[in-house]
Order: C-alpha cells, then structure tokens, then sequence
C-alpha cells in the first residue's frame, strides 16, 4: 500500500512527538512492506510566526491532497494574547471546518501498566476502563454565529438534523463493533439543540436494534465518569459537551500523555492527533512522551487506512515497551526505567 | 427576628426531605428565639398535576412575598414526556429568573464521616475537600433566545457586562471571606462571551488586590476537578459550565446527599435547595436523606437573614449525628446505624 500523509508538528512539543511518531510509521511501513510518504506544512504558531496566519491556505490544501493528517500539537502562552482571529487555535477549527472533519473518536483507556496514575480509586476502576468518546466535531457553538459589542456577547450553538444524524450514525456503528451499549449524552431539559438531538438519536436508533441506548443529561454524565466511569462503552454528544467530557473522561484514566485520538470526514480521510497539548515548557528538551502520537498513527493506520494488523502491531509494541519497565517523565514512578523521547520512539519502533 | 419562608416541596422526595428540614429550622428557631413562618407554593409536577402548569403566578409571587425560598425537589419520569414548556425544570428555571435569583453558590465538601464514599484515591483527597462553585444563574444558553424548525434548533448564550460583573464580584466578596484564590473558568479560545467573560475578571479584579486569579479553559477544569481537586477553592463560572462543574465537584466528594445550594439575588434574599434530584422511586417511603434540605437551612440562615451561630449550631448537630454513627441508607456502610428520614431529622433537630 502506498499512502501520502500530510504532517503538521506544530508547536511546542509538536515536532519532538511527531518525530518519533514518523519513526514508528516509516518501521511499520518497513515491516509490512507499505510505502508512506510525508510532507510538513505548518500551522498554529508556527504558521503565524512564519507567515503571520494560523491556518495558511497551503496547509489545507496540502492536507486535502494527502490520504491523512498527522498533527502534534498547537498554541502556547507566546500566541496567547493576539486577536482571537489570530490564534493558534483558528488552525484547528479550521483544519476541522475546512477538512469537514466531523467525528471525533477520544479513546480513554486506563493502561494498566500506569494504574498507579489513575485517580479513581482501585474499587472503581475494577479490570480497568476503556471507553470511547464521539464528539461532533465541526458544528454546535464552536461554529455558530457569535457577536460582540463593547457591552456585550454571544455565541450560537445550531445544529441541523443532517449533522447530528451523521455523527449518531458513527457512533452507531462503532457501537456495534464494541460492546454494543450507546450513551448519548445531551441537555435536552433546556436546550432545543438538545431536544432536536436526542428526536434524531431515537429515530435512527432503529437502524440499529442491536445496540442499546441511554441517554443523560451533560451534568449527570459528568458526575457518573467519576461516579462509575465502567457503566460506559461508548458516548456520543456534540461538540462542547464532548470537549468537556473526553477531557473529564481521558483525566480518570490517569493515561493523559497516552491517548491518541482520530477526527474522520464521513469516507476513511482522517485527522491523528494525540489529545493532550503543546507543553511548551518542554519543548525540545528530549522530554515528551511521544505514546499518544505514536497510538495517533495506529489509529489512522486503522481508520483511515484499514491495516488493522499494523494498527495492532505498533499498540503492542507500547505494551511490551511498558512492560519493559520504560517510562518518559510524565509517566515515571519509582523503579521505572526514566528514558526521553527520543529513546522510547526508538524502542517502540524496534519492538515492532 | 421575624422571618417568613416561602416553602416548595416539589415532587419525589421532596416533600420527605423538606418536612425534616422545617423540623429543624423550627428547632433552631426556638433555640434561638426567633420565629419563622411559612406558606407552601406548588411548583414542577406537583403544580402540573393541580393546575396544568410548573409554575403558578400564585408560587412566583408567594416567593417574591416571603423574607426566603425553601425548595425541595422538582421533576420525575412521570412529567417528562410533556412539551417543553410544560417541564418541571420550567419551574427552576422560572423561579431563577423571575426572582432574579443570579448567583448560585454550590459548595462540594468532603464530609470526613464519609470519606469513604469518595470516588478519589485517599492520596488526592489528603485532609479533604472544602470547595465552592459560584455559579451564573439567570443567563446564558439557559435564557438566551432559541429557535427550532423540523430540520434544525439553535439556542443562544448570551453575556452583558453587567450580567457578568455582578456574578464576578459575589464570587471575589467569596473568595475574600475564604483562602483569598479565585479560578475564573470559560472558553475564552474559542467563544466570544467567555473573552467578554474574562475581560470583566481582568478589569473586576483591580477592585479586589488581595484575591489571587487565575482562569482555565472549561475542559481543562473538568480535568483538574478530577486530577487535583485541592488546587480549588472557589471557581466562578458562567451556567451552563456551573452546571456541569459543580455537579462534578459534588461527585467528587462522594457525598452528594449531603450538598445544599443557595441561589441569591444582589440584596440577601434567596432560595435554598439540595443539589441532588427528586429521587421518585424512594418517595414517600422513609428513604431519602434529608441533610442536603438541613444544611440549605443553614445556608438560608447564614446567607440570607445573617444568622451566623444558627447556621453553625445546625452544621455541628449535622456533624454529631453522623460521628454518632447515624446514616441513612444512601449513605450507610457496614457497621453503622441505618435510620430513616424521619429519625434523621429528629436526631439532628435534637442535637442543636
Ligand atoms: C484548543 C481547543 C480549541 C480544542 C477544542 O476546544 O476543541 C481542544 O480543547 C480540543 O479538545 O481539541
Ligand atoms: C434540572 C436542571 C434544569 C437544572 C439545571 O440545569 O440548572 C439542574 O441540573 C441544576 O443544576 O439545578
């Protein structure tokens, strides 16, 4: 197979991680016999400091031309206080928005290798968790019309029933792959977007009698991930509220610097990133933890170029670089073996 | 001193809780000397079913006539299929609105009797959890303008100036009456009402040198409620993010049948509730715990009528009864003694 991805490092962290990523990807490729082929644009503060746009149009374009993305991450203090319009975060609406990226999967899995970083309570999290969280990624108030005066703001959130139904599909169908339980999560005792959202979920629930379907409130959902995060498999919500609660839920896992995740368009084209940000205090310091980039590109060998065997192949090999006893900072605890970035992308490439 | 309360038992428990919560504020009452009176109001299901709507003119302006509100509990599966408008929540909301009732305060408080309910692992929690969220409560999503077609909804979230600096200075007047550290939270990357938001923190905070600020992004809280609650002491933030932070922030502490909340306007006046639900499958059946109810009266007495010792001598009878080893099933665990509803605020009536 012969596949073209477009890479964006980013910021901060950004070009540490994805480095070591692209290690893993080109031995993956070496291992299976599949040619993967890259080309770096920029965006965020990179591209501001570059070109003075967060987003220039030769990074969407470039990622359009190309079969997946790769991101690192974006933004730092530096790009903190430019117009909002200016932001490093205008990037990632806008690669989201522009690449009509609208599902986003957040896995939260507690590595049991790093159970000991899990703020839950030992009771709680029992055999472990892993939980899948699908945001609506390119709709609601990150994208609705929005106001300013001296005196006052708003934002909308407006969804229509073709963009809710294509997520609840996805979901849908990835519950069935899974253990086939869906929560969808909403907040339709106030809100019409919500009252709208769960009509589309219960009608097309339907199309899929196998899987069984709840619905909470956001309120309620945020208290039973802490409550008891293992009553969930897979939960679906727009966009906000999957912003809140994929950081809730990849935060009771403990495995913060270890979640990868996938944002796909309706076909197999998708965008890999990990979820945790630009760090940029340890920029270039050979001291990130490059696991969820590394697990980003498992997930687009998987999603996007449906080699579930390589996919398997570079998740394993984590497993068994953890099992070794290697950790970067972020995840070391007393008789581990400490190791920077650079040293672990190595290792997990050649435990391939 | 002379005061009269406005009663709303609401539905489910509620009247359960708010009878054993009366109990008390008589009991203090006659400890005290003062004499407190009430009128009760319908609202939520118990109003639908006697007159066919959440929140009777007649309730709206009993409450405005009284010195305070008590509320128990409104809502359940049997209303929730009427239209919108017709929902038990109308009455909250009604209520919040028509009295003006713009600032919520919901303190999470590990109790140390109960420790062990806390979903946290003990390192996290170390020598307990003692935070209060202030919340908007008469803005934003919840009242912004709304829309609905067959083919799509919007709602609105919508701030001014003035809406926000008054929420803004009760939650620094909080901060400066506790350990002076105040965490603004929003979504300031991404919505123009947080940047609004922010604004008026940065500009409010001049008038308040001794309060430390700082601000994080809404995700990001969710994740530190979770990572390292300790860090907290009050967080302000606007509704629909309140809601979903504080109910976390009540889950964490494990101890969510014993959290009251208060929801005030500018002057002293209030309404005071728990924060849990109406818990129909236990109505009326000796059940539910009434200390959420108690403590509201506490706060009612602290915060709206100024009275201090009283409020402090119904926290300590609070305190007693449980170190008594006195639990209600909700709360029980092996070893102590499981009473009921009613025994509970007798118990505690008597320890004043
Ligand atoms: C950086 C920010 C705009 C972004 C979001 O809110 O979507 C981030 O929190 C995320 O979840 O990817
Ligand atoms: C019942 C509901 C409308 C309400 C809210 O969202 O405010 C509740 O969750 C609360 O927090 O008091």
């Amino acid at each position: 197979m012969k596949k073209h991805i477009a890479v964006v490092s980013g910021d901060g962290i950004g070009p540490d991680i994805v480095r070591e990523a692209l290690k893993v990807l080109f031995a993956v490729g070496a291992k299976f016999g599949h040619t993967f082929t890259t080309s770096s644009y920029l965006a965020g503060g990179a591209a501001l400091d570059a070109v003075g746009i967060p987003l220039p149009e030769e990074t969407l374009d470039g990622c359009r031309n190309s079969d997946s993305v790769l991101l690192g991450a974006v933004g730092g203090p530096k790009w903190d206080t430019l117009a909002s319009n200016l932001r490093p975060e205008k990037a990632l609406l806008g690669l989201r928005g522009g690449l009509g990226l609208f599902c986003n999967l957040r896995p939260a899995i507690l590595y049991k290798q790093l159970s000991d970083a899990c703020p839950l309570k030992a009771e709680i999290i029992g055999e472990g968790l892993d939980l899948m969280v699908v945001r609506e990624l390119t709709g609601g108030i990150y994208f609705g019309e929005r106001g300013r005066t001296d005196d006052a703001a708003f934002d909308t959130m407006a969804y229509t029933v073709g963009e809710i139904e294509r997520i609840v599909r996805k979901a849908f169908e990835i519950a069935q792959k899974r253990s086939k339980r869906l929560c969808s999560v909403d907040k339709a005792n106030i809100l019409n977007t919500s009252q709208l959202w769960r009509e589309v979920v219960k009608r097309v629930q339907g199309d899929y009698p196998d899987v069984e379907v709840s619905h909470l409130y956001v309120d309620n959902a945020a208290m039973q991930l802490v409550r008891n995060p293992r009553q969930f498999d897979v939960i679906v919500t727009e966009n906000m509220f999957g912003d809140i609660l994929s950081d809730e839920a990849s935060q009771i896992t403990g495995s913060i610097g270890m979640l990868p995740s996938a944002s796909l368009r309706e076909d197999s084209y998708g965008m890999y990133e990990p979820i945790h940000g630009s760090a940029p205090d340890i920029a270039g310091k050979d001291l990130a933890n490059p696991i969820a980039t590394i697990l980003s590109v498992a997930m687009m060998l998987r999603y996007s170029f449906g080699l579930q065997a390589e996919a398997d192949c570079i998740e394993s090999a984590v497993s068994k670089v953890l099992d070794n006893g290697y950790r970067t900072a972020d995840i070391h605890t007393p008789g581990m073996k400490k190791i920077g970035t650079n040293d672990m992308g190595s290792l997990i490439a050649q435990s391939l």
